[in-house]
Formats: structure tokens, C-alpha cells, sequence
């Protein structure tokens, strides 16, 4: 069994409902870039994959960088003058301004006022935001609720600790027949947010558990990284290594019921970029193919100038293109197991076009083989044409994919008939890209 | 005179009826792969143009295949109860299945119908079918007739005979200026099919036989062969100085009245390609240009990757794409006068972009000649841009059809200006593509 | 102060006010390509700028062409038989054809007319005609007044010489901190004609003024000579050192309503074209961009295959696609203030972006650099992703224009980005394209 039976073998729509479960026992915890939220996410994980969860010391410098205090929080509320409370985190984790420091007093509703965030456009939702660099306190709450404040005397309260610790992430690797790596990334440092960072999670854990159970040419590394600063000091701490990672995706937003989006690496046209193109276009279903820009997720680390990977990005609709992002209603109702699956799904045909982009070469190059008297007309119909191209192609300079882009077929195809070929003596396997 | 006056020197319509005339000759004849059909068709062909006919015996080994088994023809007919022929060979060589074994019994109906073959879409037409490589027997009929056959017995007379003999090809080789050769290539393996091979055969013997009268650079190699089969044996036998051959056009389908079709080479670029879209481009006609694929006339064999050679395909409407194609209706109405003729003009301005596709050197390259002291503003008018192309382009780098293509000029007015400022002595000669 | 600051420095229709001033002073003189209104020109404008005037004798020898001789005019008229001067050349200069011959005497209205020019379909317009290499003498006049000349006799007098002398031109260089330079190119050999060539005269004399009082990095060169035969003898003459010459711009008709045309150089893809693409493209104007081709202004000789020299042309409505183009519409009133100084500010913004398309190299490749703790997100606001593409994209192998390009951001924005980066200490500066 291979990465290439995936469809075959499980139905996508019961592994998206496995995703959302998973989504649904993370969905609750308050993660940040550091802290308990984090540390537990990451051991929930654990339970599923033999994830490696990695600790590095507040202070460590990473690059131009330096791990920041660790963040951990307990309680955090608004009183009003009756002592209602009238924001309170045990509600929503959203409520909190992310790295709040601890504070408590009493203040008037202008002093309020200036630690409050609202989304005047959406006024039933809670934003989503974060102050990790500039020492703040804040709440987060509906605009509804905002205008609704009197102007009274309010008690705020945020139970919180902002001290030296550590910053966690998880890796897992994955032997492969193959040194050579691909990199699958996601990040693991936003609170309630389903979408946002939980479904890419729960399809990287899915992924790595399938992954588990089958042969594969290429070693896998899976990093669940906080935002940013995870991914700078996992390639600030495995510099050395990185030059194995021969193709990689980050992963994000991918359980929304948006098209497929599809961003390539800086690089522009490589392998991945590629393999990701030829799945989208033969989907059948509406997709975004966009060029890369220096902003988004972490392939804005493992694409900047220095180490310039081959990483690109999958996405269902991207940030910012859903007004639902960053706020409470990303939720659990708005992703969905199918959505969920055929992510997944997508996922596993881009990576089983990297472990079978074979070269062939045509051992009967000069005039085509008779495939009739191999029986080679009959055994796959009207599918001679592609028979025919696997054929002419494989000459040493065109690999499967290479195949599949200029006859406009599909990989799966290609794949098919050069195996059909290879069977019958009539192509020889000269190797992969990465070792050509 | 050169190819180039082909078109002043000859009326198009006139060499079409002389084309389709030559095709009245040879329409009658039962065609096949092998045999006495084939034979008297390269007879009749070197009546026009001195072709060399070649034999091969069968049982050759020719790369992945063996040259057939010779089949002939003398009767074949299927009789009613009644003794009256229903079926009968000499009324339409169509009507057997070609290379049907020989065969003598009387069978019932639902027998018979096994080794029918009709066209329920067409059902006045006759189908064209073979089983050249599987040992069957059958006759094709109307699908009108078909539908009248009554639940009686038959008696089933095939007069064939299929054993050892010999494959046979037509070659001319027209000796050039130079050994570097263009190959036109056509099959010759069809049965009373007017427009599928005798419209090409045609245009073949035609442009041979003008050839024949003009000076012209390249060597010419004209090959009349049994589709398939026919060009691997050429190939195989001639292996060793395919090199020569820089540039070759596969001709079929060129008398009906639809658009004209150029079919790239596997290579995808070369002068072949670049003059045949440059002629079509041109020619205040629809048309359309297709890129390679491994299917369709010889040129498969010639694009194999273990030979790559520069052959395009020369058609008007693409096989397959008019339903009269392998079929009674492909007859003798079907080619027109005016298209083969117009066909016949095409490959004769193609071959005239490759006779003349020199590449000039500006002798005056510092700053543009005055053409008016050499009375060049007056002697062709308006055409004064085409004069400064030529000599802005004509730098070393750009051959005539580089400049046509990048100023959207035609060929030949390129041409004509280079000539002018080359009698000017503003130009000097520096070579062909082929030798640079 | 740079070029750069010219946008913020003036007020483009006080420059363009200016600039037509000069226009109106210049218009009056009966300019040709020798001569003394060509020297009277070059005088006046020496007036603006230190230009030194070139000049060379009559029968002087430069590549294939020869200094004519020089042609002077006091006065031309033709008289009808009351002794009316019905065509006065000081009424207008266009009245009489450059480089007529001298004449007196009396001709019948049939002689008359085969040396009369006229525009039918613009009746109330004078024509402009030349006859530089053709001995003649002619009158242009309006085809009303034309169709109103009785059949009499008429006195013609052409009191014009014709004598070895010399051909002159202006050039003005302008040292920078380099030795390479940018051309400036327009013709001067037009009479009363705003729009053709005095538009650009003028311009060229603004930019100059303008140069001279600011730093540039590149070597300035401004020449104002006769069309074609002043570009030969220039280039002829300086054939040793037009390797210094990195960018060059013709200019011509920059002063109607018309929109922007920049014309490519024969290279099609250099440093100069991709810089006034660049320009026009972000400019909120429509306009159009041409490939190269063989004839126009100078950018003829410039761009001929032996120099093919960086040299595009910048015009706005491009010549003989205005029906004004060389007639007497073509005056004071069809040139504006606002459009000439809208064609300096671009050819400003351009020589900005040759001045300043520097290469960067980012000197924390690895990750991004934290923008927060230099205070670089505040500082500009929304314009992080300007920042991020010019640290991606600082490798070494991106200018500033590349990453322009790249990103679809416009020079200046890239440029600002740049220098901030470059003063926070995360560039270093490492060349600029032509030295790389």
C-alpha cells in the first residue's frame, strides 16, 4: 500500500468527520506562541502520531530573533459597577487580548475603552488579537456588548503570567526509503479559531497517522510550530539539515467550504508547485493557483532569501478573503468533514505525485513498440493515447509530471501507463528529479 | 526558375484537376498494406515521377516488428438463399474486411452478423475496416443493408490469399545542391478512399514532378509507403542517414474543402514548424496549428524519440474530424480541384521559406544606408519598411524568417527585399540555419 | 537634491508654462537640417544651457552618407498677375519646401502646380514638405487656396542658397560620479512645427537646466541635431566612446494631448525599456508601449545593428498618427502646457529609476529580520509588504526595478523601502545593473 492507494482506501468524508473531532477536543484550549494552551495541544496530538514535542529556553536567539517569555493565563474578566461580570475568558478564550499582562484594578470606561477591540462591521463577533511583542493588556468582545457599556467605575482582572519559560513545538519524522524530505508545517498557536490553525493541525495529524501504515519513498518531517517564531528557531536550531527538505508544504485554513487555494514557493516552478498545480487543475473543482508574496503563514521563513526552500502553501480560502477570520465565528460550525476530507484528500495526490515522479526511458526508442502483440490495446481501451505519450516522452529528459503537463493528461494516467509499460519490458526506471 | 515560382508559373486550379485525375486513376484499385494493390499503385505513380520501387520480404525483422505476411485479393462475396450477391468485392473494394483470410462456407445469419461491420450513424455508408496483425475475415456493408438481411443461410466466398511474399515502398531521391535532405512522406495502404491517401499521393507525384524541372538546394526524398509498417521498414533500412533529413512534411486528408492543419513537430519549434505557420499565418485563411501528439499519420514513427527528426503533418480537416473519413464517402466528390491545388501552393510555399531562408549580414550595419542614392525609395514604393527590417535584422543572428516573424511581415516580401538590397551590394550571404 | 526630488521640487505646469515659452520663441525661426535658422536655434538655447555647437563641413563623408550642402532662405514668393504675393514665405516658412533651390521666373498655372503641395483633405492647412536630396524648388499652401489660383501667369522667386558650408549640431555632457552615460536625443531640423520637434527641443532644455543643478550618478549627454543626418555625423564622429552611452531616450512630439507612447529599443528588453514601462504603467494614464521597430526618429541610427545601442523613444501621440503631424496645425496652439510638463515629470521618473535601480543584499537572508523592535512597522504603516518583498527579494540577483517588477509595486515605493531598510542597517548596497 502506498500514499497513492489513499483515495482508494478511505472514505474522505469519515476522515473528515475524524478531523473535526479532533478539532472539536482542541477547539477549547487557549494556545499562544508559548505556554500551558500550547504544551497541551501539542500532548493531545501526541496521543494520535509519536510527536516529539521539543522546549527551548525564553532568551534563546534565534536569528535576528529572541524567544520571548513564556505566557501563561488563568482567569481573566471585566466587572461592571453591580460586580456582573461582563467579559469573562471562561466564555471564549477570544475575550482576551493574547499576552496580556497581568493587571487588576479599577478604571473608568474611557480607560477601558482603550484596551477594548470590537468589529464594528460584525458586531455579534469577538475579534481575535494579540500584542506578543509589546508588553499590553486588553479584552476582546462584540461590538453589540461594547455600546451597551455605561459609564461606570469597571473592575478588570487578568490572572496572568508573563515570565521566563519556554517555547514548545512538535516535529515528527518519518523514515523513508530516502534521506531526501518533505516538510509539512502548520502552526499551532492561535485560541479558539477552528479554521484558522486547527484544521490544518488535525489534517497534518491525520495525515502523519496514514502515513504510519504505508511505504514511502521520502522521509517525512512534520512540525507543528508557533506562528513565526517557531519556525524561525526549528531553522535556526536544524540550519545544518535543511538542505535535505527537497519539497514542502505549510498548511492552513484548509476546512473552510471555500476553493482550494494554491500558493507557490519563491522558487516559482518547482516540483511542488508543480505537483500542486497538476492536482488543482485536474480537480474538476473551481481553485486559485497565486504566485508567491513575502507575507501569509511560515513559508515566509523557509522562502526567505537564505535558505529559500521549496515550500509552498495549501489553503481552502486564504486569510483575510473570509470575513470569518480571526474572530469567534471561526468556529466549529464553520468547518465541515467534507471540506476536511478533500483537503486531505488533495494533500496525499500532490504527495503521491512526489513519490512517483519517475524518469522512464523508452527501451524501444526508435519507431513505437508493437503493443498489440503485447496485448497492450485491449487491456486499457481508449486509454492507448496515453500508452503513446509515456512512450514518446521517455526519452531521459521528461519525467511523469513532465509527461502529464505537456499531453494535458492527469498524473494518475501517466503514472498508470508507465507502471502498465514498465511491466511489459518496455520502459526502464532511470531515477527521480532530486537525483538527476 | 526555383520552387518559389511555382505559383506564378502554374495555375492552382488546372494542377488540381490534374491531381484529381491522377486520384480517379488510382481510386479503383484494393490497396493494403502488402500486395498487388499496392504494387500497380506505385506502377501507376512511376508512370509520372521515376520512383524506385523497393521489396522487403515478409518475416523482416524491423525494430519491435515484423514485416506481414503479403495478402491478395482475387473475389470475395457473400450470396443469399437465393444465390443472388448480396455482398460483392468487385462492386467496392470496401466491402471486404482488408487482409481477410481466405474463407469458403455457408453460414446462418447470426454467424454472418459476427463478421459484419456497419455504420448505424451513417447508414448509407459503407465502413472501412482491416485486421492487418489478428487472422479474421469479414465484409463491411451499409447499415441500410444490413437491417434487410433475412434469418436464412448465406454462402461466404473469400478469394484472398495471405503467405509469404513482400512488402513494397516507392522512393525518390532527387539529388539538391546539397546532401541535406527534406523528406515528404505519404501512406499508400488505402483501398478506394479518395481524400485519406490518394489526395496526398497525389500531391506527392505532383511536386515531385515539378521538381524534377526546377533547380533547388536541398535533396529531396519522396516516400510512398504502407502507413505504419511502411515508414518503421524505411527507418530501420535507412537508419544510418536519417540525419540528412532537416526537414520532412507527412501529407494526407489534402483535397477536401475544409481549413488547412499543420501538426507540429515533437520538437515543436523548428523551421519546419516556424515555415508552415508562417505560410498558414499568411494566407488570409482559417487554419489551424496543432501541437505535437504521438498519434495520427507516420510522423509518429519519424517523431520517435530514438529518431526526434523535425517532420510535421501537412492536413486539411484532421483525420477523424469529417465523418466521411474511413468511410464510401471519402469518394472522388469528396476531393476538390480547388483544395488540392490550394494544398499543393501551401507545401510549395513552405518549401520555398526553407529553399530561402538565408541569413544576410548588413554591410553597412553603422547607421542605416541611404537607399535613396541608390534609387531603393522609389523602386518598390511603399515597401520601404521591409527594406529596413531586413537591414536592421541583419545582423548575424536572424535568418529571412526570424525577421518575418518579428516584423509580421510575409516571407516572401522579406525575401524579395533581401534579394534587392543583396543586388545592391548592401547585403552580403552568410549561410543557411541548417549550417550555422 | 537628486532627480528623484524633481516631482516634489516643481510645480510640472510651471515647468510646462516654461517650456512653452521657449517653444513660442523658437517657432518663428525657419529651421532645416543646415543652416542659420538650425544655428539661430542653437543659439537660443544656448542661452538655457552651456551647450557647445558642433559643426561640420558640407561633403564631409560619414558612414554611407555625405553632409549636404547648406541651404539658406531670405525670402520666396509667388506673385500672381496683378504682382499680388499670394504665397509669402513671411507669412509662413512651411509655404516654402525645405530646401528648395533658387528660382525666378514667371510660370504658367501648369508649371506652377507640379511644384505645388497641398492637403485635400484638410483644406485650410499648409503642408510641410522637404526635398533634402533631390534638387527642387517648391510652395506648399492650403488646397482652398489652391483651388481658387486662376490660369495666369504667376512670378515665382526663391531667393534661397544652396553652398558648401556646414551642418552643425548641439551637445551638451553633463559629468556625473560614473563615466556612463544616458543620452538625450532630439531633432532640431524643423520649421515652424511645435509639436514635432520643439516640444522635445524643449523639453530636453528644461531637463538639462534642471540636471545642472542636482547630483546624478550618471554621465548626462543631450543632443539637439538635424533628424538622420545629424544622428549619422554624431555617431560617425564619436564611434569610439558610444560604449560609455548605458540608457538612451529619443524624444520627440511630447507636447499635445495625446497619451504617452514609449517605443521600445531594438534589445526590446533592456534596462531603459523596462524603466519606462515601469513609469507608464504606474502612472494612472492610459498608454501605449511598442516593440522596436525600423523607423521613426533617430532611434533608427541609435538602434542601427552595428551600435545597437539601450536607446527607446518617449512621445505622446505618436507621429503621422495625428492629423496635425507635419502641418501647420502643428502649432502653439496644439502644444500645452500641462502635457509638457506631464512628459518632463516622466522622463524624470525614469532617469529616477536608471539613477537609483540599485542592488541590495539583504543581510539577514535567513528568516525575516524582526521588523517590530527597529520600530520599521509603525514607521510606514501599511507598507510592510514593501519591506518584506525588498528583503526577499534582496539576493543579489534582484534589483530594485526586478523587485518592482516582480511584485507589481511601483520604483518609488520600492525605492523608499530600500533606503529605509538600507539605513536600519538590514541591506548593504552591492551595484548597480551595469556593473554586475
Amino acid at each position: 500500500m502506498s500514499i497513492g492507494d489513499f483515495k482508494s482506501s478511505f472514505d474522505p468524508e469519515a476522515l473528515g468527520r475524524e478531523m473535526h473531532e479532533l478539532i472539536s477536543e482542541l477547539y477549547p484550549l487557549c494556545r499562544s506562541i508559548t505556554g500551558n494552551g500550547l504544551r497541551e495541544t501539542l500532548y493531545r496530538i501526541q496521543k494520535n502520531i509519536p510527536l516529539e514535542i521539543h522546549e527551548v529556553p525564553s532568551g534563546t536567539q534565534v536569528f535576528d530573533w529572541t524567544v520571548p517569555k513564556e505566557w501563561n493565563i488563568r482567569d481573566a474578566y471585566v466587572k461592571n459597577s453591580k460586580g456582573e461580570k461582563i467579559i469573562d475568558f471562561h466564555k471564549s478564550n477570544l475575550h482576551i487580548l493574547n499576552y496580556s499582562i497581568p493587571f487588576k484594578r479599577r478604571v473608568s470606561l474611557a480607560e477601558l475603552k482603550e484596551h477594548l477591540f470590537t468589529l464594528p462591521h460584525h458586531p455579534e463577533w469577538i475579534p481575535y488579537r494579540t500584542s506578543y511583542y509589546k508588553e499590553n493588556w486588553g479584552f476582546c468582545l462584540s461590538h453589540n456588548q461594547f455600546l451597551q457599556l455605561k459609564d461606570e467605575e469597571y473592575e478588570v482582572f487578568v490572572d496572568s503570567t508573563l515570565e521566563d519559560g519556554a517555547l514548545n513545538y512538535g516535529e515528527l519524522f518519518m523514515e523513508g526509503e530516502d534521506v531526501d524530505e518533505i516538510l509539512i508545517s502548520c502552526h499551532v498557536c492561535h485560541p479558539s479559531l477552528a479554521n484558522d490553525n486547527l484544521s490544518a493541525i488535525s489534517l497534518s495529524t491525520m495525515l502523519a497517522k496514514y502515513l504510519g501504515t504505508v511505504s514511502h519513498r521520502y522521509s517525512y518531517r512534520f512540525l507543528f510550530v508557533p506562528g513565526t517564531i517557531g519556525a524561525i528557531t526549528w531553522l535556526c536550531l536544524n540550519e545544518a539539515s535543511v538542505s535535505k527538505i527537497k519539497h514542502g508544504l505549510v498548511l492552513s485554513g484548509v476546512g473552510d467550504t471555500g476553493n482550494l487555494t494554491y500558493k507557490k514557493s519563491r522558487r516559482g516552478n518547482v516540483e511542488i508547485d508543480r505537483a500542486a498545480v497538476n492536482v488543482l487543475k485536474h480537480s474538476g473543482q473551481e481553485n486559485e493557483i497565486m504566485d508567491f508574496y513575502p507575507y501569509g503563514y511560515d513559508e515566509r521563513q523557509y522562502c526567505s532569501p537564505g535558505f529559500n526552500l521549496p515550500v509552498g502553501r495549501l489553503s481552502r480560502t486564504p486569510y483575510g478573503k473570509y470575513p470569518e477570520y480571526h474572530t469567534s465565528a471561526d468556529n466549529l460550525e464553520f468547518v465541515h468533514a467534507e471540506s476536511l476530507g478533500d483537503s486531505l484528500l488533495k494533500v496525499a495526490a500532490i504527495l503521491h505525485i512526489l513519490e512517483n515522479n519517475v524518469y522512464y526511458m523508452n527501451l524501444n526508442p526508435k519507431c513505437e513498440p508493437q503493443l498489440g502483440k503485447r496485448g497492450l490495446y485491449t487491456s486499457i481501451g481508449a486509454d492507448e493515447l496515453v500508452l503513446l505519450w509515456v512512450l514518446n516522452l521517455s526519452d531521459g529528459n521528461h519525467s511523469l509530471l513532465d509527461i502529464a503537463e505537456r499531453s494535458g493528461l492527469t498524473f494518475d494516467s501517466v503514472c498508470k501507463a508507465g507502471k502498465l509499460l514498465y511491466e511489459n519490458n518496455l520502459l526502464e526506471q532511470i531515477g527521480y528529479p532530486e537525483k538527476i
